[in-house]
């Protein structure tokens, strides 16, 4: 591993790998305190994602290195200035170890880099791909159920726009014996061809319209928040199916409810003390996921 | 001492405490260099406060921890994503040992506490609170006086909307003979309660129209902005009580002029070379009396 | 050194000092990684740089030092809140070791070093000084050419309102037996104070209208992005000159093409990969040239 793109690149055994050294991470911190020293990591991001943006700092400082990072690196390549992303990659790749990139084109990504002199971790490619939520999502998965294979996950919400869930569906598809539960509206249904690739690689996917078509035993609830800003107005549905404490009571006691946040209505504030209820562990995992990511590419790079 | 959210949870042993810590920091720093090593610490705004923001900074690397930071949190809340301030304290506390908060309202420390996995410092909330401002104020008096007890201290300026007099006064009203006398307009006096409450507590306010009314030998004089941006423009008196070289001298060679920065005109440029003003010393104070805090609330932390 | 605030402030003798330990540092960057160890620059952006930021936060970092920042420091001195330069600058000044300032007013770096009491570095003031630029350019000639005496320059672009142009030409007045070619459109050229400075110094300059008027084996082209945001629209010199592999393919193997970023259009993608482009490799010599600046000035200021 030297750039992490997209979810394309992770095989089931790099996945067994990242999950691997993630648990020893959280294990002893303590033996990973240095691991990163005399690295610096540029965040760089042109559109705002605090979150993910802070998540990943955490990541390099507990890791031992530093950071340089900025929020505002459209400004870069505004109209008045006119840098390519290409050059901006190059010029930053100067200063720094490994760049997290957020910008807003699916192509982003990948255009970086090919042209990067150092490894380029992909924190957002617009309505592409968010490669490391993905694997987070999955290690959280694993975290609470031991294992993937045979699962039983429902993905409920914007199944059309919803980035989270098409990387989701992807790395699942790595596993063995998987059953995937898709509800939605109509207007928000899972794109054929994500249908068709789940086919393709024997998954079970059973688009569901309303909660009981889920069963009650099903081992993952994954809700995501409507991406209404992708609507005119009039298009979006009028209800959400809001996960609260009678909905997540229909379900088993072993279902987990995950979420990538953040969250609005569609997950109600009265099931966060429900053990159940693992979002915001599955955002700290995140920290963890991102620091396993780091420190594989950048002990590789200063092995290589 | 776990969060730090309000002026009123602190009593005189626990400030006598605060200060000789800042004073053991201040004489030996080097002894405190990596007493935060391997903590971070997030700072998150709600909105730009780069001076507030920069000194805790600052405090966090001078004790050897590391910083990670937000001036963009409303985004993180914004219309579109509309996630609750309890739901990202929840999230961010899961990457760092400590969360420095500023927010717009005047609850959002109490709320960020009460779920946060992590201590809180308030760095100012909306109207209401700004408590290491007053700390740092009642520290630098101290500072200069070698006590707090028998002092008499002006507040001018706008006694209405000024939180840090607020607050001020109140750390005051924990010791013994204070006597407090209010400078201001008609329009922008000392809100009732707050006399009220310093009459509860046996200290002395004397409200005055104008400045003959102070008496020279004052010890401290606390000069602040008016807020004008919560003023329509014509309810706004036309002159400022302005402290220049001329007015200063006025007083006794012993009286210290104090200023929670930044000033406009209340403060003529005149008077910097005085050593009576000691509104840059304050500033400088503050980080101090940050590193104490965040000192004691995350070695605390380590033990507990 | 105690600040560096202008171009004028240097020797060639103070040039060959800074090459020799921007050289050490490039041959042995592991002896220099705790030089800075305790020390804190804060970067203090009134306008967004960001790559001059990330670069000098770069320099400090792999020095071993931290840094405190921000790009919003106009909101220190915004229109509610009234603050002065000066007085910012003594504010942050007492919780950091050096302030590396970026302001719109030409003077900016000159009032803050008045007042402050740590070191001051200009990074970029309106459209006069950015003298850490014009540093790393003379050394990136000086590393491809292992000498500046005796070479031939050529300026090319916007000679009128090119802030890099003007510093370049002036540290190239440092040595001997140079001549200066000014490629650019009659209404952009070299302003005649410059050229003035330039004959007094026993430099020659020698205007051009067409890119034949430079000879083949000129050692370096330095070109530069039409300041387009300081025309009106009508102004506009119609076309620019534009380097691309054909122009470059005029000149000697040994010519320099070199470029301090954000290119435009005047430089081609199709000469990335020549071995004559040095722009990137430029851009990163500056932060090599920003950690021997940092590292003479805090080394200094620690001794003293």
């Amino acid at each position: 591993m030297y750039h992490v793109l997209s979810c394309d690149q992770f095989s089931r055994a790099d996945l067994e790998g990242i999950f691997r050294l993630t648990d020893n991470i959280r294990a002893q911190p303590r033996a990973f305190r240095t691991a990163l020293a005399g690295k610096i990591v540029a965040t760089v991001f042109y559109e705002p994602s605090t979150r993910t943006r802070l998540s990943f700092e955490a990541a390099v400082l507990r890791l031992g290195g530093t950071v340089i990072s900025t929020e505002n690196a459209k400004e870069m390549s505004s109209a008045i200035k006119g840098e390519s992303l290409p050059d901006t990659i190059r010029v930053i790749g100067g200063y720094c170890d490994a760049i997290v990139l957020r910008h807003p084109d699916i192509r982003s990504a990948e255009d970086a880099a090919r042209v990067s002199q150092v490894p380029v971790l992909n924190a957002g490619s617009g309505s592409g791909e968010h490669p490391t939520q993905a694997v987070l999502d999955v290690y959280t998965i694993y975290q609470y159920k031991q294992k993937i294979d045979g699962l039983k996950v429902a993905v409920l919400g914007d199944l059309l726009f919803g980035r989270t869930v098409h990387s989701l569906v992807k790395l699942l598809a790595l596993y063995e014996d998987i059953t995937i539960y898709g509800l939605s509206h109509d207007v928000l249904s899972l794109p054929e061809d994500y249908s068709a690739y789940l086919e393709a690689r024997g998954i079970r996917y059973i688009p569901c319209r309303s909660l009981p078509e889920i069963p009650p035993e099903v081992d993952v609830l994954y809700h995501t928040r409507t991406q209404t800003e992708r609507f005119a107005n009039t298009d979006l549905p009028i209800e959400e199916f809001v996960i609260d404490k009678k909905a997540l009571d229909y379900f088993s006691p072993h279902t987990i409810l995950m979420h990538p946040l953040p969250r609005r209505n569609e997950i109600a504030p009265d099931v966060d003390g429900d053990r159940r209820a693992v979002f915001f562990a599955q955002s700290h995992y995140g920290m963890y996921v991102r620091m396993s990511l780091l420190h594989s590419i950048l002990k590789q790079d200063s092995e290589g």
